[in-house]
């Protein structure tokens, strides 16, 4: 039979408690589906290649550009394109789903306590 | 200022009515976000150069392959690889978020009554 089982997001969050650290969930045409557990501010950032995709599946988040803001409430999403500086912040925990290329770190470019180079799965 | 609104999904899919006919609500990669609703039985079909991702937004579906089936409740999401055959299956209305190739038809290959060559921008 074909390998296709379908994966809850829900449970794969319950796999795990940090902050800021996605698992990858799911390959989807050279491109990564992961979630994570968003709480405070993390860092400016942005990705000089691959546009990155939020969906907020729990809670609420804001991405900080340089002249705006996008506040993001449940079942939100919002493509921040290639190149656009952002900075993610949840005020309390916030669980999304992230697309970003395959192997494409979460801070790219400005290395930091927060860079995760090789993401778990979950 | 940069324009960066977010999405609401299910604002978008209270925009209209119709089942299985796709809308595009962002841009990503070269891939189009969609969301639609679906109930009933879609045909048998498979993308050859594509991978296609469903997330159940509310309520639930099956996708159908030549030897087995997925079951996909709310927050359950699965990518069927490219190439693979399949045929979704909703006995009632179910919302989801779609992934595909930008331009990529809802039925390539298959042509039929419920083919939508190009996608309605919600």
């Amino acid at each position: 039979m074909t390998s296709l089982a379908p994966t809850s997001l829900a449970g794969k969050l319950a796999g795990f408690a940090d902050h800021w650290n996605p698992r990858v969930v799911a390959d989807y045409n050279d491109h990564e589906v992961r979630v994570a557990k968003l709480e405070g501010a993390f860092i400016w950032h942005s990705h000089a290649e691959t546009d990155e995709l939020f969906l907020v599946l729990k809670g609420a988040m804001r991405i900080e550009f340089r002249d705006g803001i996008a506040e993001l409430g449940e079942g939100d999403l919002l493509v921040v394109p290639k190149g656009v500086e952002h900075r993610p912040v949840a005020d309390a925990e916030c669980h999304i789903l992230l697309i970003d290329r395959a192997g494409e770190p979460n801070t790219v470019g400005q290395p930091s306590h927060l860079t995760r180079q090789a993401l778990e799965r979950a």
